[in-house]
């Protein structure tokens, strides 16, 4: 039996690797039409940051160890085109342009998503870069190697943008960023997110919210990126405008999409065709919180998935809960993290919510050392439920989420949440943590 | 009505407080030993390891604010001898020696905990210290700023003992610790336990187990510490070896104790007699694993019974629903946390347990600055539960603990706590969180 996989990152390797140790006899088969597998993708920011890092320490391991010591066949550089789910067969075409065609008895796209690239003039400029694939994060540290790069325009206020803003910066960089829309972190509570972006002028960095992109042009010795009312000069240009699921191949074969265009699965990560998976970046989920379907593609999700369908594949019937959107990231100084729904999307789903944010201390009273910390809290006034938190910080914001999290995962009332036995010690909070401060006052309300 | 608390420290001052902006009319009165109420006893160590911080700075809320801006009657330096619930009397006599008694209507015993002494010969010598209120620790520092010394000997390695070897080290004294049991850290799983020794030893601490004392014996110049087989020399003594509730006034009015002499509580902090609570380190309460009662002093809980007997005492009925044990100190380089139970306590509270302790990074893949983490989770074969974990590490341990404490708190199966959804970036750890990679490995062996 074959077991033929479309995309080798995250989700297809952990599947293909899974499904071999699980099935030794098993004809495990990756298709990856970039020429790398199993890389860390979200490293690669830390790693432009440090111009002596080779881009290659981000691969966990080498497509050979797979093929030699896992018997895995990969075949990198090699671009699948289609899907013929009647006959189970896929094709494409390799990089040197050889067109290939295989059969499959189960299959799992795992295509990822694409760096979205508005159809504007100038975005196909050389030195116009996205940061998606580990060979986009080569280009730009060659890029930034071989040209005296004094400032760089970042096109974008997400995740990535913030994170490249903060590796640039390392590297003395000039960092202007611009957007259209006029909200930065929209999603986040928006003290929060002042104060994040307060702290990222305070290292330096330019910020343009509110400025619709018409172009970028060459100006000879650099670039400059045109809105109506501004025009900002730089050495290189970064796109991180946002991804979207790679699921042109899955529509074309007649699979169902869902939310955002991403390939719908159920909670086995099954596709509407019932021997094609998807997994990954470029399939949906059921979020934890209201059971709706979400696109929220992240790392962790990805790999889960991808052991999820092995096993299915293998004849178990594993399901996966669903995800909750946990997030963090770390953006100069301030840890940044979020859980669940905010206010809006708690409406937006049909819950009556209510919210507060506090201000805490990270760490005891009289604790040299402590910095402030901000945790939102959103919960439900009809049922009780705890729904979402957002939370910031110079420290312990990372791991502190995770409690929350887990809260979600089993429906706990914030009240019931209010009396977690939580850990203390001087060093690392107040007695009280913040996250108990915040629903001790959320319960009030609710 | 009158609201007398005997007490003043976390959970009467708690109570006192909440009592008071409950119910303004209420007449809320704290009889005080010593001359402190209201400050974070459990920072004492590291502001010893500072000797320019002055100890009040731990005083988190003067006696005189209680008294002038909460109209709360806060009476230090009185100490209570005896209750008479019958008549609802307390009695007892001031520093001074003068003679008290005061009438209540509903009465909070919160006298904590205390220092454990040995009866043995020497321990009441001048530099043999105990820390457990601010007095020991004032006492502690003078004799630090009037002696000149070089080496400390401590007699036990519990959490205070540690903490104050590290505040000692700080200040560049020399620190021998010797204690009778064989067993380093012995509630921990035992390659931890090694780690953390190691650890302590390579920061120049010396340990001594396995060392019955027979006496401590003034040398002239300072202190020897005699057991059967060895023999240690230093300027200070500290006598860490636990504590013990203080209940011997509740325990003479005729109120049931439980475990290890702790004042027996129900749900709502209510004594065995309808007039009294009981709330603190002098107050038993029950564990959400096992639904038993156990005796955890700890701060977070103190504080919380404090606030829910003030709460019955203004009318309401708050259940508080337990605590898990979950606890993190820091010891040098290290951070160590624990929530639940242990192999051994899981399987003497009837659970058939199985356990796993996994190694991981506290950062992603080639993440500079990664360090190891361990992580061991306990849970039961016949159920599933979650019913336990221990972790250590240099980084990211201390706010980790809290999903598992969460987890255990919603009696979450290992397996559904495997699919917690939690947070990924790069500088906070791997892909799967170290407590998912524990719990996939712990899946496999229920």
């Amino acid at each position: 039996m074959r077991f033929l996989i479309v995309g080798g990152d995250a989700a297809g390797m952990s599947a293909a690797s899974r499904a071999k140790r699980n099935n030794p006899d098993l004809d495990v088969m990756v298709l990856e039409k970039s020429g790398d597998v199993s890389y860390s993708a979200c490293g690669m920011p830390y790693n432009i940051a440090d111009p002596d890092r080779d881009m290659n320490d981000l691969i966990v391991r080498p497509a050979a160890v797979f093929r030699e010591k896992q018997g895995i066949q990969v075949l990198t550089e090699h671009d699948v085109q289609s899907i013929d789910p009647k006959n189970k067969l896929i094709s494409g075409a390799s990089l040197k342009s050889e067109r290939f065609e295989y059969g499959y008895d189960q299959l799992l796209i795992a295509t990822g998503a694409g760096a979205i690239r508005p159809g504007l003039s100038g975005f196909e400029l050389p030195g116009v870069m996205v940061l998606k694939g580990l060979e986009d994060g080569r280009k730009i540290k060659r890029f930034l190697a071989t040209n005296e790069v004094k400032k760089v325009i970042i096109i974008g206020m997400g995740y990535i943008a913030l994170e490249m803003a903060e590796a640039l910066r390392a590297r003395k960089i000039q960092v202007d960023m611009v957007k259209p829309r006029p909200v930065f972190l929209p999603w986040m509570e928006q003290g929060m997110a002042e104060a994040v972006k307060v702290g990222m002028e305070q290292k330096g960095v330019r910020l343009y919210p509110g400025h619709e992109i018409q172009s970028i042009d060459s100006t000879g010795n650099g670039y400059q990126v045109v809105c109506s009312d501004l025009s900002l000069k730089g050495d290189m240009v970064l796109v991180a405008v946002g991804v979207k699921p790679n699921s042109r191949i899955a529509a074309a074969a007649g699979l169902q999409l869902s939310v955002d265009d991403a390939i719908a699965v159920d909670h086995g990560l099954r596709t509407s065709d019932p021997n094609i998976f998807a997994a990954g970046d470029c399939a949906d989920a059921y979020h934890i919180v209201t059971q709706k379907k979400v696109w929220i593609p992240l790392a962790l999700r990805a790999s889960r998935a991808g052991w999820a369908v092995a096993d299915n594949v293998c004849g178990k019937n594993i399901r996966l809960q669903g995800v909750a959107g946990t997030a963090v990231f770390r953006v100069f100084d301030f840890e940044v993290a979020r859980t669940g729904l905010n206010a809006a999307e708690a409406a937006a789903a049909g819950f009556d919510p209510a919210a507060v944010t506090i201000e805490a201390r990270s760490r005891a009273h009289a604790h040299p050392g402590s910095s402030a910390i901000r945790v939102y809290l959103v919960g439900d006034k009809r049922s009780g439920r705890l729904l979402g938190a957002h939370m910031i910080g110079r420290e312990g914001v990372a791991h502190r989420i995770n409690a929350l999290a887990v809260a979600l995962h089993n429906r706990m009332t914030v009240e019931n949440f209010s009396q977690s036995d939580l850990a203390y010690a001087p060093p690392f909070g107040p007695t009280w943590d913040p996250m108990l401060t915040a629903a001790n006052q959320l319960v009030k309300k609710l």
